[in-house]
């Protein structure tokens, strides 16, 4: 604890000197996109782009696989690995079915919109194709939301991973993506009562990490920590390391790797000023990020962490996330180097609270999407209020929703394998496999 | 025998919905594309996606190699992986040497085309670049088309693992790919006899998953299963796992994302609707394939198969491969979930013919792009009787060159390890290396 | 040695070959480019190129880690990553703060340039946004430069594995990436003294590889080799096998796909014919590096070695990269089948001279980055002379900085672990961790 305490100065420092530099005259966003010429051939390339940044965001979700596998122990990989497939897989098919309507084209209601394209008959397909909107099409639209949207779900995976039974659990997130997430979601980029109050989210950091990460927390809540996380009698955390570091840092280079078409997608062009902005600002947060996790780790836990270099970075990535097109690099620096300091930090509080969360979606996520929500609002112009108000919204949603849905298959269904599954690992008992397998030995 | 059948309403269910759905009125992809304007600028974005499309189609060799060495045994792998490396430098080179004059730029003489680049003195090269077609110049169409021609080498590749000797099959792989790919390719995309009669194979269902899955089923007939897979007494078939599930999962992450840019390459522009269109089909494919495996494997084999998700989402894709551009979202959803269900009995009925395929290729490609050669005509408005004949075509031509010329090898040189080799590792035998050497220990 | 001089004839064959197909005629660079409107249009798809370009770039950092951590042993491997992650946030932040401007946009001063943006003041970032040159904006520029100077670093990082220590390599890291790199750069790319005098670099043969390769050397002198791997007594080289094949196969891959970024962006625009010919060339380097090696190791060393194979593709990737726009594709396989071979040599050489390189550093980009910088003359048009100083300044350059900085490193802290430290493993004696941890067995 006097550690933590030993740490905030460095806080209290970051608020003054943010503000010294706030650029309060920043042209506005649209003022800016006047001076490109909005032709067809304009239209193309933002397209083009749009397409290829939903590639991008697509592998992060190889990133996310291999960063909970490898932040996991080998006998729970397979059962990982399985529920990152699903999740991806879900994203697109929910997403087409029920998301993209309740959230988007318009056609909000304020509440759910199943149906969308399914309904449609073959022929209105084609003045489903016609209409543009922003700089990209109908469809490249969807590609990019859909695979927004397979990110809260697969946020909570990393958390609940270890324990949770398989069947529960894959209920649970396609509640979670088809239905919460669309719904709040467009109150903020549906154009929906958020929006319109001025709150600010660039790409994300409060309608996917925020609403992720709690989601996630409500979840390891009523989950509870892995057997032997803390000891029985005395409560000490007892480290579970993962079974593979390589894993792990794969997990790293391609979430990052992601990140750049995440944010840089978000623009919904190819606008050449703020997309190499946009960009630059997300290298370098997330680089900020790391490079603060590793000065600070070495202090706090005496040895130079890999693991905690890891967040670091994710930390930095996630609280430039919400600002990275009204902010400038030297403003990307602080801010993802503060995001590296709340997740090092976030990661020893949730010990001190005994709240299990084996990969640290939480520390990265729900603590690192609250600093990046309030970013815009530090080093840009964005309301302080309201950048408040829609991360306790984000954060109550996630939290509610989870609690209710998850707690229900809790008292029904159950939730969490036994403690035999557990030490056997979940591989073996859910799906009779194991991740590594020893060679069998050939017979004639 | 009777799982199977207890499955057949599902594929009866299919076919009048699919039906019921066809958009008899879809617009000629010609006609559509008069709504762009054909510029200078359209050319130069449509060429960058192309390149940028080839790099996507390079990084799914990454996708194969990891794919193929998970599914194997840990003893094989380095082999596996020397393969991968070859086929992809073999690709680049024999299809500059032979394969791309054989094939494409309207010089296809009905049959081989050695030379290409290599006799043409260095002034006349200038006339190569300056020529356009399409929507790329020539590198990029160079580009795009030798990371296709490598394919159909890399799927034969996983399919004869852990037994083949390696240079027979270097030698077979070099002639595949120099020879038969491109001489095959031409009768549907050099604009041959089969795409004269209307057959439509849009990014390669039947010219290159076809292609490569029955010349895999050739050679792996001409193989025999490796040792221990089929009791020798009862028939049984035993189950020899892969040595890791997460570099298998690397392996369906890195492909499906590579597909992205193979089919949305398969354009050959960057128009916005249907690069759009194409890319979401593709994604929705993959995610129905996968689903419908994930949720068949349960009642087919009682436990949550990693491998069957894996496949399922693979045979998905290769579904949708041939109609993309031609099909709506909800008819990918149902091509891939079908497909998705194909290669899971596919898997099962290999093993009840004894056949022996390590990695499924034969699933996936070979019974996948079967059905995948069908889905323009049952979604779309192809014609049925050229679209079989066509899937006919490309698997009697794979299926007998491969049989003819790894039929002569094995009379020959021998295409097959020794039983010693196989239980000891082909890393050991044929590399003099291990995947995975335990840590020397260091000496003063 | 004399397997080696048994050799010599392939190079003294490609001489007189290569002069013989010389485009003595091959229009300039800039006279091409004229064909092109450079119009908005034009800027904004070039400017997405190289933010893309840039991504690609950023993911060779994922393939020089997994390639540099599959080739060492599981003891060191959290080590090997760790220091991967750090360069990579270095190489972002140092660029930002000191790189950048010492390098490039026309201020440089003949020296170092601290500051950058870092003094400017906020309202002065929108001059910053608004010049543009080349065509790319000032962030593309930035993004995509600071992905190069992070390349250096991570050369070097590779050849001292499992034996520095990491503090004071992290030091001499931020020294060479922050001061030494920018400033040879800014000879070259700069406009400096080197490119005034015609000295061609088409996309860092000398500016990195040679710079890193050097650096590597002078560093792997200082620290000398890993215990164990000459023998005390005889001095015979014992193989020192690398802990993870998959791993550095994985690196292989990501490292020749973001090659084509690298290569592809240095034309800073998205002109179709070159660009177009440049990944071409990029791709056609490295197939032939790597077949030719896997020709040639059977030979030297009996067996089809996959670390050589690596090397010889990675090899073939150099030897093209000073020269991917002034050449032609059959001279492209001519050039990279040599380095291929210069790889394969050097590796050997470099057991004969009992210098140790864990991963081929020094092999790949020293030696074929000698021969890389020699294509453009041999190939092209370059001016001999001025190719061979520029070759001799780069590798002088890093080796007399590195052998200062990590030497007085070495006399003051010291640079290497003890014995104690590299027989347990850095992983456990630097960072407290290991790279595979056995799964940790859970207590009720």
């Amino acid at each position: 604890m006097k550690k933590l305490l030993r740490f905030l100065p460095c806080f209290l420092l970051a608020a003054p000197l943010a503000h010294a530099g706030r650029p309060v005259d920043f042209p506005s966003y649209d003022l800016y996109l006047d001076h490109i010429l909005y032709d067809e051939s304009f239209f193309v390339v933002s397209n083009l782009w749009m397409v290829i940044a939903a590639g991008l965001m697509f592998i992060m979700h190889l990133g996310f696989a291999t960063l909970e596998a490898g932040f996991a122990r080998a006998k729970h990989t397979v059962n990982i690995l399985y529920k990152n497939i699903f999740v991806v897989c879900l994203g697109f098919v929910a997403y087409a079915a029920f998301g993209f309507h309740t959230m988007f084209p318009g056609e909000f209601n304020g509440w759910w919109h199943p149906g969308g394209w399914f309904g449609v008959p073959s022929k209105d397909y084609f003045d489903l194709m016609t209409p543009r909107y922003d700089n990209l099409t109908w469809w490249a639209d969807f590609l990019f939301q859909s695979m927004v949207a397979a990110k809260a779900a697969t946020i909570v995976s990393g958390a609940v991973g270890e324990r949770q039974k398989l069947v529960p659990f894959l209920i649970y997130a396609t509640l979670l993506t088809a239905f919460a997430y669309p719904v709040a979601g467009a109150w903020s980029w549906g154009k929906g009562w958020l929006f319109r109050q001025g709150f600010v989210d660039f790409a994300g950091t409060g309608v996917v990490h925020i609403f992720g990460g709690f989601a996630a927390l409500a979840c390891v809540l009523l989950l509870g920590p892995r057997l032997g996380k803390y000891d029985a009698v005395t409560g000490k955390p007892r480290a579970i390391p993962g079974h593979s570091m390589p894993l792990a840092t794969i997990g790293l280079f391609v979430l990052w790797f992601g990140w750049l078409g995440f944010n840089g997608g978000s623009l919904k062009s190819a606008h050449p000023e703020f997309l190499g902005l946009v960009v630059t600002n997300t290298a370098l947060g997330g680089a900020a990020g790391g490079l603060f996790a590793m000065l600070l780790t070495p202090i706090l836990v005496k040895k130079p962490d890999l693991s905690m270099a890891i967040n670091g970075v994710l930390g930095g990535l996630v609280a430039i996330t919400g600002a990275a097109d009204i902010i400038l690099p030297h403003h990307a620096l602080m801010a993802g180097a503060i995001g590296g300091g709340v997740v090092v930090l976030g990661v020893l509080l949730l010990e001190k609270l005994k709240i299990d969360d084996p990969i640290g979606a939480i520390p990265v996520h729900a603590f690192g999407g609250l600093w990046g929500t309030l970013v815009p609002a530090v080093f840009g112009s964005a309301n302080w209020q309201w950048q408040a108000l829609g991360a306790a919204t984000y954060a109550l949603t996630a939290f509610v929703f989870s609690f209710a849905v998850y707690g229900l298959l809790k008292i029904t269904v159950g939730i969490r394998a036994t403690a035999e599954q557990e030490r056997t690992g979940l591989d073996i008992t859910e799906h009779g496999q194991e991740a590594y397998p020893a060679d069998t030995v050939a017979q004639a």
